[in-house]
């Protein structure tokens, strides 16, 4: 807890400095004590000052880093804010949360950083531009081609975030900006955004970010969304109702700008049917529906709003519940007892008590008092469920959200009825679905994707190493459509090409080359000077090529291969059999017989740059090979990726076999690590 | 020409039957003869009931299809179409599109449908569910993981349309809707409605499509788009003033609706320095610019609206476009000698002449004299061409369209300035760039793709097979960020998915399994039974799997394979230089050796269902195996697509190699061709 009497006044790091709104700015206090905490606002700056800041400042600096140059920033950035966590955990107390609600906001944030750190260089090309898809090849003669794009935008990304994870909010998108090329504008709620403007200025501090890739705002954004472009990017996350306020922005509206948002919803968990009391499934409903409740005192926009289960448990799941919220001690968020802090603000604790005396009127409270207080002096509420009766013809409890500690619970007669109320919250960004039954995960499952993003299966098997309902993870998709906002964020790269923009290229393969940086079937391929395999990596180029000589695959070869392997597949070895088969016209070549004689072709033997084959992709076998039919292989340099810190990189190699000078037979791409310099330094 | 005095009364599907609007309706007149050619309205339509039939009727009927059952069934209407093209030419006439234009129009909505109808059955699975990405492993043991699936909305697609393309606008939305298994409502633009009411006619007749797939509104939406919810999709093809319009409407922004704007913008075409007049690439210049404003009287939103080009070469290119310009034959659509016909109505005539008064005030026309009509009666308008001097400065010419044959010239002193100009257009759908220098591509094309959806390069090496500047290719992206629209259609698969909702599913592999169709990593393997590969389509199922013995590699296996097939490399041969690699700790096995004794490991030699391994993908080496390892393979059937129109079908197999009963060395999918019964019917 802040142990300070005076109120910290927060700045502004816009357009290179620190700055303080005119006036007094308004005041946040200390969720548990009610004690002043900051003063903010930004009365005066100048948000346009800003906006050109990042635009000519930090989006250039940005851009003229590899994409590997960004991702090993945000490594560096997020390895150093793990060591200055406890000052971190300091002030989240100040928010209300505990130790647990915490680690979620803090470590959950730099490990989303630091896992975009290592996707980015483990998914992404190590260039300024990412080629999507496979070239599409336009004309029968190849001469005309396409391929997809993507390059930065050179706008800024605005991030709107909301009060309930001040450090996750913000890292959780700025580690897909950054390593898109973009810099960023943060805007915390103003409730909490002392934690925030801490971890800005120790990222600042560090030195680690080029000026202008992060800029933040501390109170008002002021005009700055009235001077939004096509190549700036708008998100949001908080309540449903301010999504759609920011969506009307003239000037979103006016220049297309991407606006994405993610807004609380009435997210639903499902105890299915084979999960009667006494299994372990029902017990990890009641287990995560109590976890849903009370960690961040029930201020997660992913919480369990609706708990819709069989009829005939509502009285063991009331029970269930009943018991652990019993247990749960409610308090200080800095005392290692309290299992539940206040929730953020007399401001919240109003909202979240009107919101359950609407709910009471088609639900009844069978759980807690929404209007005492548990705990003296901040904003503490004790856990309340309410039961709705008739989940399928009510509507309040499916639109109005108290968010807080707070859930109703629905009963179902059916899977259709649970798959209908579950649909009624109109776009969740997650459901959980508790079940050990396969046939019933796949009906619910199937039964309410199209309106989750998320949809979480709890069952035994996965009882300590599941995640749990509420927690996004870098690797998917958060969000959700209707009620949820209809945005998505994280997912892995997927997230990164929210801002970029995909561009189609059209023209001659040579030319794409050029721009995609990639080589392109039909581009020039180049046949001079050394083996490629003589080549370092500082010494090869897209494109360079060797075409092998010819050898002749013969029926002892065929048979060969197979006694020695074992694979005596019978369209090798019968003929007869092979000539009933749709494909063949007699006895063919194995096709890993033509990889590895395609290898014996290609290769440069020596010791030398390359350092070894560490796979093949996209491997297809185009025609038959017969007895007597002459291979021959042409393999080019296709893509080469840097390690910036290793002393080899990545060489993708198109490797085309042919048969008897014309028809190709196989199309792959060989996969090799390739020394940065040769002999190796 | 329609050669009828009374206009027809055009109706509207809507519901399950025709229907005709209350009232006269609006008249729409022939854009060549002025001729009144149609009636329409839909006054006092339910258009609820409209989206409740979509809804509850269009949407199971189409869901209930396996993808690929689309695809063929999309593939049946194209060719049907194609059947009865020379009745939708005869009518094409009357909108004042010349056989060429109609043959864009027509027959290129055609292909465009059976463009999708292929690569749905191609890229695809046959199934309901579309599994999106790889699957992620979620915790070190894993328990828990994670895959992305996409399942079908189940609301309606509303496809805005624009008057230039009244086959075309409708087929290319309609492709990717039905491919998703989404039922859609269509809305053409008046003035041209009554060629798209044809085609709408003709395909409800053959009685392919469930009833409720396609529905169709000659005339108002009336209150349609204030009932659309989460579920639906509404597109927009036009002006970028509408498209601002529908982006605001409240149910659209409450309900997060997705929505896709595709506006007509400013697009651009780059001559480069390279293209000296003499080159093939200023010819191809001049005949593209031409062609780009005389093509459907240039009603096209991809024509070239600024043409930039080096100033030294302005007299060049003024003088080769008039050339051109003076051998243009104005008339008659329907008559063969006519290289360009009317605007579609006098209403869009006067907006064009409007449009370039407008521009006149920063632009100085150089050829053409829009005030006058080159042939009397109808909707008639010469080419005119302008020049701006001072494009960087200029503002009107970057942001006022003139929706016809009219190009305003842009003089550029460098590269950077020709990017400046051709990014002033803050966001196109196309911009095109004539050059034979990858340079000069690479620059110019980096230098513009983040305000463009496609770029397209110009070289006398794809003279012949191009599409051009102006055409949007199945395949391809259509659409360009902000003054475009910010949207994205086609592009091959891409736009599919515009239509189904990406859900996130965290699991058991067991559970993921059940619902995603496809067999996960840690799932269940069943080994009861026979050989897999004894199993036919009809008897195989996703976990089907063969666990082998396992094979001792040799430093003789090593060196037989090398000699065999003359791969020789030093990591396999020199003890010494293999211990140096900092991969391996002495000689390995070659990786095509692994695959090759795997196969003979796994494979089930006798003639049986298994057809062909046509191909293997994502093959990764993990781990070196060295002379003594023994391997082991792990086969599962991970996969299955069953062809609705062969009698075999895909399988895809998970293919696992260990050594020494533990580490993972190899790791791939193999693909074989599986026949549908065995023995085959």
């Amino acid at each position: 807890m802040l142990e300070r009497s005076e109120p910290v006044r927060l700045g502004s790091y816009l357009a290179g400095r620190w700055q303080e709104g005119a006036g007094e700015g308004s005041l946040v206090h200390d969720a548990a004590t009610g004690r002043p905490v900051a003063r903010l606002g930004t009365s005066g700056i100048d948000m346009q000052a800003a906006l050109r800041y990042g635009r000519e400042v930090g989006s250039p600096a940005l851009r003229a880093l590899r994409i590997h140059q960004r991702a090993l920033m945000m490594k560096e950035i997020g390895l150093k804010l793990l060591e200055l966590k406890e000052e971190f955990y300091e002030l989240s107390y100040a928010t209300g949360a505990t130790r647990s609600d915490g680690w979620v906001d803090i470590e959950g944030g730099i490990g989303t950083l630091l896992s975009y750190a290592s996707l980015g260089r483990r998914e992404l090309p190590n260039g300024h531009v990412i080629p999507d898809g496979k070239p599409e090849i336009l004309s029968k003669d190849g001469s005309f081609i396409g391929q997809h794009v993507f390059t930065a935008m050179q706008g800024v990304a605005i991030h709107i975030n909301a009060f309930n994870f001040p450090v996750w909010g913000m890292l959780e998108k700025l580690a897909p900006t950054w390593l898109a090329g973009m810099p960023a504008i943060v805007k915390p709620a103003s409730q909490t955004a002392y934690l925030t403007e801490r971890v800005v200025r120790r990222i600042l501090e560090m030195g680690v970010l080029p000026e202008g890739a992060l800029q933040l705002i501390c109170g008002s954004t002021g005009d700055l969304l009235d001077h939004v472009t096509c190549q700036d990017v708008v998100t949001f996350t908080g309540s449903a109702a301010t999504a759609r306020k920011l969506r009307r922005t003239p000037a979103i509206i006016e220049n297309s700008v991407r606006f994405t948002a993610e807004a609380d919803s009435l997210n639903a968990s499902i105890l299915a049917p084979d999960a009667v009391p006494g299994t372990e499934e029902f017990d990890l409903y009641i287990k995560e529906v109590h976890r849903e409740m009370t960690a961040k005192a029930g201020q997660k926009c992913t919480a369990i709003r609706r708990a819709i289960l069989p009829a005939e448990h509502l009285d063991a799941v009331i029970e269930g519940l009943g018991a652990r919220i019993e247990k749960t001690t409610i308090g200080d968020p800095s005392d290692k007892e309290t299992r539940m802090g206040p929730l953020a603000s007399m401001d919240q604790l109003a909202d979240v008590r009107a919101a359950v005396r609407t709910l009471s009127g088609e639900a009844d409270i069978v759980i807690g008092d929404p209007e005492t207080c548990p705990v003296e002096g901040g904003a503490f509420m004790a856990p309340c469920v309410l039961v709705c009766k008739d989940p399928l013809t009510a509507s309040v409890p499916h639109e109005v959200e108290a968010f807080g500690p707070v859930c109703t619970l629905m009963p179902y007669e059916s899977l259709e009825d649970a798959i209908a109320i579950a649909n009624r919250g109109s776009g969740s960004l997650v459901a959980s679905i508790f079940t050990n039954d396969a046939e019933n995960a796949r009906t619910l499952g199937l039964g309410i994707a199209r309106l989750h993003g998320r949809v979480m299966l709890g069952n035994r098997a996965s009882a300590k190493t599941s995640t749990g309902h509420g927690s996004p993870l870098p690797q998917l998709v958060h969000g959700g459509p209707g009620r949820a906002g209809g945005g998505e964020e994280l997912g892995g790269v997927r997230s990164v090409f929210h801002f970029m923009q995909r561009t189609a290229l059209q023209g001659t393969p040579d030319l794409i080359t050029a721009i995609a940086g990639k080589w392109m079937p039909g581009a020039a391929r180049n046949t001079d000077g050394p083996h490629p395999f003589r080549k370092s990596l500082a010494e090869l180029e897209i494109g360079d090529t060797i075409v092998t000589g010819s050898r002749v695959v013969t029926l002892e070869d065929i048979e060969h291969f197979a006694k020695f392997t074992g694979d005596t597949f019978y369209a090798h070895m019968d003929e007869e059999a092979a000539k009933r088969n749709p494909f063949f016209d007699g006895r063919v070549a194995h096709g890993y017989l033509i990889v590895s004689f395609a290898a014996g072709l290609f290769v440069q033997p020596d010791e030398g740059p390359v350092l070894a084959n560490y796979g093949v992709d996209n491997l297809r076998f185009m025609a038959p090979v017969y007895p007597g039919n002459a291979l021959q292989v042409q393999l080019t340099a296709k893509q080469i990726v840097e390690r910036e810190s290793e002393d080899y990189g990545e060489v993708r190699w198109d490797c085309t076999v042919t048969r008897d000078g014309g028809e190709v037979v196989a199309q792959y791409d060989v996969l090799t690590m390739v020394a940065k310099t040769w002999p190796r330094a």
